[in-house]
């Protein structure tokens, strides 16, 4: 029986009970279409961190390298300073193992509720890839004169062009698979989202390589292009006009964040740090929810659509679809998707997905 | 009688219809308040640069510091490389005349359509204060090996202590204001939005910036921070958190475009450029909608809001809110704030705003 090795980070707040859950559905999946799941579980993460002052070592990372795939709860822990925990964890586990695309699927599944005046499932369906480890995720730059009146804080954004185009190639390849499945796609551009008429230098880099890859590789494939800020308007008032964007590290965050909230919020977004030729990890989008801790009120659900996207990219493409429809069924009978209006605690939905798989 | 001096720079696209409309609507308004208001036209724009390869030298920004205000239509020429009026014309001007604060009110007026479900005039109300003149604006950073596959694009953000404090302080003021005035107001904390668990250099700065001149100054105001990612969904699920936001220049683009759009779309949204001790610039925050050019179908209610922006800051605050209340008006009786649907071409909405005042 074929055997898929995962490591599995709980890491703070809610990730514990969320990944539960999601290893529960996961298990079930695997029973039923005749694989199997190897879990190793390991504890970084803030209450390490706060005991040790470690957070993860190179070495440690290196470790991950042995698994088939990654498997992370939420990072994030109310006693540690922002940005420890984030830059040592999390981004250092997508820099080192150059997991350099961050694929955030937006779907609004029936029964869940929009934020949106008049738009449906119909309406939202569509996936942003956003480069994972490049621009000004990188931390160059720095600080002089710290805490005087005459500090200088600087960040840089920097991209070369085999950065971007590794990017876009995955985008544009998505976008073909996406086409060749679907009308509704093949309907639809595939759009680059940056703000190149203020930043010239790096705007003009991934207009110049979207616009030549494009044209030469994919001439069939309609392109546009649109500003970062005008897209969050077009998110609200048209996300119907989206099928795959492809954009920089800093305005993929965000964009992704609204995506997240119009398909029904951090109860179900889910994303998926991809290294197409190593190791990948996935992960709900939302924090570690700290407020809700123990408290078995935090909806699994994005949790578990983090585990059906993993089992896609290990070719479990079946198993991930009948997780895709247990999902789906699931969210007709929650009364909400945000936490402790569920109308069921966490064990319970996770529960209805596994049966329903 | 007291007169204000007003450059006017109508620019491209419908820009010119739109500022035709306010400056109808600002006239009544000074006749009725007793005041006089003197235009001087500038041709400052994508024609202008077309035809002579000018866009807007030193001499001629220094020109406009003879003015009391400047009222700007829209930038943005089809047949012009995006980012050439933006950086040479527009951003010339707010850098060169260090108007270090962008202001961008974001109301829902009654009767006005907002794609938010469930939210209405009383959840949507508050400001954004964007940093106008720093950051990643700057233009620092640069290109190597231009158009080979080593290709490498920096672009700096960049701020120092100084104008990070001008700024907060800004920021600060109006709060204590708006606190005087409303209860709901006073309910509220002022927010910090940046994204310092990443832009460990800059957020901190703006971090450490805010607390201590909150914690100095403005002990009585509650303070809050907020990821710029979680900014945009909040904007979407919870607009009734806020009143006043303070954040950095591309932060304050972004989100700032997508307040336009919870306010009603780009049909209303307007801005000011603010030079507290110098010259202030007051626009509609929508582009130069070429498409629509000399149709008579664009709306020209957010250049006439940029007009009351800018008479509220000349002290003419009882035309200011005369045109308030007959923006609100007018809009209860268009049948949608878009673009050729409004159910009456440019010149009647501004008649009909004109006759309320
Ligand atoms: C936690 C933070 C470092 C992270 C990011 O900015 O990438 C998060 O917002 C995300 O989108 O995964
Ligand atoms: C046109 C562009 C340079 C400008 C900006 O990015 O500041 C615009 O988006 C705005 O918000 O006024």
């Amino acid at each position: 029986m074929k055997t898929h090795k995962i490591a599995v980070i709980p890491g703070d707040g809610t990730g514990p009970e969320v990944v539960a859950e999601g290893v529960k559905v996961l298990t079930a999946a695997a029973a039923k279409y005749g694989f199997k799941l190897d879990f190793t579980y390991f504890d970084y993460g803030g209450e390490r961190y706060l005991k040790t002052g470690k957070i993860i070592s190179d070495e440690e990372v290196q470790e991950l390298t042995h698994f088939d795939a990654i498997y992370l709860g939420a990072i994030g822990h109310p006693d540690v300073k922002p940005g420890i925990l984030e830059t040592g964890l999390l981004l250092k586990i997508r820099f080192d193992l150059d997991q350099y695309i961050n694929l955030r699927p937006v779907k609004l599944y029936p029964g869940v509720d929009c934020p949106l005046k008049d738009k449906g499932p119909e309406d939202i369906d569509f996936v942003v890839v956003r480069e994972n480890t490049g621009g000004i995720y990188t931390g160059h730059g720095g600080v002089t004169r710290k805490g005087t009146p005459d500090e200088i804080a600087t960040q840089v954004m920097v991209y070369d062009r085999r950065t971007v185009d590794r990017c876009l190639e995955f985008a544009f390849e998505l976008k073909k698979r996406r086409n060749a499945e679907s009308e509704k796609s093949r309907s639809k551009p595939i759009h680059l989202v940056h703000k190149r008429n203020v930043l010239t230098h790096c705007g003009d880099l991934w207009y110049r390589a979207f616009e030549e890859m494009g044209e030469r590789e994919y001439p069939d494939i309609p392109r546009d292009y649109m500003h970062v800020d005008a897209t969050t308007m077009w998110f609200v008032k048209n996300p119907e006009w989206f099928d795959v964007l492809v954009t920089e590290n800093l305005f993929g965050d965000i964009i992704t964040d609204l995506g997240a909230m119009i398909q029904g919020g951090m109860g179900i977004a889910a994303g998926g740090n991809i290294n197409p030729e190593g190791v990948s990890m996935f992960e709900p989008i939302g924090g570690s929810a700290p407020k809700y801790t123990g408290k078995k009120m935090i909806n699994p659900l994005a949790a578990i659509e983090a585990g059906r996207m993993m089992l896609d990219f290990l070719g479990e493409h079946e198993a991930a679809k009948a997780i895709e429809k247990a999902v789906a069924l699931t969210c007709t009978k929650l009364e909400s998707l945000s936490a402790g209006k569920m109308g069921y605690n966490t064990e319970e939905v996770g529960d209805m997905v596994a049966e329903a798989v």
